[in-house]
């Protein structure tokens, strides 16, 4: 029985809000249950130094979380002075993640860039933050079309990321926080509309796995994805 | 005529919703026109190493603004190491005008820390986050008085906050970003429901301003608050 | 009875030192009773990248501490690696002021730096600074327009600035360290020498204060800022 | 055909040198291919302070690469002022590698810490360094058994890892830098002794890939590592 | 010829003004020349971690400079962030060079920290420094004595330092700054009033020197230092 | 009696072993004794922003220690996110004695950084650098030769470092960890293959030193850095 009372192949309630953001390009606020991340779409008309006359495109992302986006308040991270070795795990893979659904010869010398801030945290935010981040893109990327800005669609795929783990024993999918924090195993897919797999990190926390656990967590991923896509396209629809 | 169409001496529209922090103590997302903070109030048991031992209460603030909460994005203070001059005087005036109307000798040694999101800006972020915080604060006062953490009301007075300035030669209310930006000289007013001043830090931005157009100002301000001291109140009977 | 003996309307001893400094453009030794803030005027033949191409000059102003200014020593901040919140409001204040009495688009694309460098402290620094800092900016700009570098004066205002505050229940002018620490509100007022006000910054520090208060206290620094107006003018007079 | 020559299935040349630290409790220098890291593992009898009074000791691991380990020179983190995302990435991936084959409970309250500095880069630096740094973990807590500190063996697993990728679209084993460059993927396998999974992570550079793609990397993981433990075992044995 | 007609022998004009600093335990102003170094020995009834408990002293030192005290403006130490290189190595020079001269066994748990800031620069800073930072701990020892805080005196023994170089293949004392940048070579000599060498730094700039050179210079260096000790007992006296 | 058994005027045992690095234009592995080293040079075709447009090169130095080349473990620079004033001492000093035996004007715009990097500590590190780093420069310029970059050698002389001391009360040459930590005085010297002094660093650490006892470490010096000197053209020749 899972806290939260969900099926072990079980999503939280999906829901993406588009333009919260009331200056970006692209905005998404995606909720799954409990876990609230804000994602905006930010376009630069130049590319970064390393970048430069390449005659192609970038997207980078960054991820920050609010102080009380958690149970007990973290450390404002502005306040320290430094992101936390975490938060830059995240946003590089945020970005990772992105950029393998563009095709950044098709975009010309621009930035975009995805922030992805937790204003409440349940769990699943790197995860969370990928799927958001993806609708905001996408909105951004039609504004620069209507602007004629951009001639064709860059964005090439589609993605979505969900995190699934080994809960008492058994396979779920989308851990919570509670289950998170109990989990033998947890790992996070990111996945494409076509099938492909774009990156896979699985971690045993408390006990290691086996392969026939670990083709358990990738079936399960593979159906929650399917839903998230199915909510981007609703979104993005909308 | 004032580029929103409102009149000399009209706020903007104020709205203040509760509770939109799952975690946090007390909270307040409050909308001033398209300013948008998020403040949460959050309490820790002890107090910092300065005041240690003295039996009082510390309350403090820290403030921060999405990186795309502007016209334009911001660089995301965390990713650069180190607050702005601007965020530390802001979170500064916010802290200071909340221990204005807090006895803290009746907290005994807890922390309550007002953090301050600007989700979005359109002028008035630092008035907007004061007036919210105050609201985050009652809260989590509330809900140490029903845990009997505290057995009295440390909270002596309501506070507000509000800018004015002078545009295009006239005091007005409220200032938005487009008149902020425009205007000769602006103020920001912290004044109690009591009639006290907490704090004025009034700058002439475009011109010198006399005592005349000082005192034009601060009786908007006043006019300005006690909607704004309403508002509080009905959020908190909500 | 003020604890230094002086009427409530009553000035520190005023003296402005010009030529301390070897290599500054211009400088200025001020003290204010037992404060002494040391003042540098330097000129750069350019500005920061986000004014350039404009034509415009620049002024800006940096503010520091000796370690031993103070009754017991301070980190410094070079070893802390960063300035305080309270050192970065005041240099913000003191750039501001300045900038107030310049015409920038009479300078061309220069920058004028005020270092105001505290060498010993007992109230009143920033004020003092600023009033220094006139100085040496007027003594630069002397300099720049016999070299024929600044075809016009682009000063064209003059600035002093004061402290009041509330102290045992009555408005006195220009509070020096013991009288700061415990009085019920203080306020900065920076003005012109043609009766305009600059900038107010007005805070309860034990109590709120209302209108009639705050009349005084402007009251009281008009008096002081004209024998300020009178110690810079004597002073870039010898 | 693979740059180096070697078939799809075939590791580096892999050598492990002991003692190479005069200091250190326990140090391995690994060597694969042209790759070098030296390990050490330094013993502390305390643990950090979110552990205290659990009873429990503590691994965890540094990560660095001297600045001409690599083609061009890199920047000295030290000299930069902050370790790069990719750095801290690395060294939470060994300390979690680790962390997996220890039980904590068994140690005590004391510290290993597991420094990994590259010598010489050629691919691969993060998997040669979790191999290696078993080999100087074991010799730490060879000599703490001698000497007594440590009642039992706190290691109660072996782990290796191996980086595996496809490259040209064909699955191969052990990616050298210049593989590594030009792979559609790679994926890092932190794998046990007893066959279970301690850590995937598998990132598409270029292309995204299939569940019958990962299937292969995975088995070739599998007998990339079985290599790994015996040379492992060679070295503590010698 | 000497740029400033001194003869090769000869010492800039020495001044030590005690008492400039209003709340330091000691002070000393000193000029050697243009070249003015305000140094403090301020007093804490503490040692730092690393010493505790072990019933001795700690002298330290910190050394600054405004950042107009050179021909151009240099960029102050606290708004970079960091203290250069040079900085820390000269902090640490004049660190080793009073602790040389005191029996820190005689001190009982007090830190006294020197801080020399240096206002107006024209070669020789941390020389002078030195010999004012004597000053100012004599005078601080005095009033701790005074206080019967030290029952004995700490300072064993006297030192000042005076830099000498070889200026167009001649050994001049005492470099101003002119001379100091056109020099083959220059030496930091730190002496004592008893005839010990405490420390020597000795540098080719322009052409190495050999040892008939170098003992010109210490020979030069023990009469500069003569009118030193001189100057010291002087200041002291007063 | 020196605790290793050495002679008063006996160095450790000395190698250099050349190409230790794979990537580095030029690298020496130098140990002394149990001190080693290894130091590369690296070659850029550009000089830093304040040497641009001069025609000359520029050689400088970076230094640092791994955490655990030290009996016990350091913390790690990188993490800590800045150098010591120690390792900065220790650059600056070995850039600047490197730059002593290279004609700048020779090498065209291009920089070579040498990295010497501590990999095992017994004392005498700043010297092992200065006599390795040598090695690394000159086979560096080799191969800018071969590929006809340099036209001319711009290594205009030989140099090599040896640290002396009294130790129980004897002048002795090359300090191993433990005769350093208990030497009454210590000093560096940095000495020409022609009998030049480039640098000398002397300290008394716990007893001031005469004239006669610098004399003698100065012989000390000689003689061995004559060693040092055929060991370094053995490297070379090799």
């Amino acid at each position: 029985m899972r806290p939260s009372g969900r099926k072990f192949d079980q999503l939280r309630e999906v829901s993406i809000e588009t333009g919260f953001s009331h200056h970006a390009e692209g905005s998404a606020l995606i909720r799954m249950g409990r876990t609230e991340v804000l994602c905006t779409a930010s376009v630069e008309g130049k590319v970064p130094g390393f970048m430069r006359g390449q005659g192609e495109g970038w997207v980078t992302a960054e991820y920050g979380m609010l102080p009380r986006a958690t149970h007990t308040r973290g450390d404002r991270e502005a306040a320290r002075g430094k992101q936390s070795g975490r938060t830059q795990e995240i946003q590089r893979l945020i970005g990772r993640s992105l950029r393998a659904v563009v095709d950044r010869k098709l975009m010309g010398e621009i930035t975009i860039t995805l922030d992805c801030d937790v204003l409440n945290a349940d769990g699943g935010t790197r995860c969370a933050s990928i799927t958001g981040a993806y609708v905001a893109l996408c909105l951004a990327v039609k504004k620069l079309r209507e602007k004629n800005v951009l001639k064709v669609n860059p964005v090439i795929g589609q993605v979505a990321a969900v995190s699934c783990g080994i809960y008492q024993g058994v396979p779920v999918l989308d851990l919570d926080y509670v289950e998170d924090s109990a989990a033998d195993a947890d790992a996070n897919f990111i996945l494409t509309g076509a099938g492909g797999i774009i990156e896979i990190q699985a971690t045993a926390e408390k006990a290691t796995f086996d392969d026939a656990a670990f083709a358990a967590l990738l079936a399960l991923a593979r159906s929650g994805t399917a839903q998230l896509f199915a909510a981007q396209s609703a979104a993005l629809q909308g």
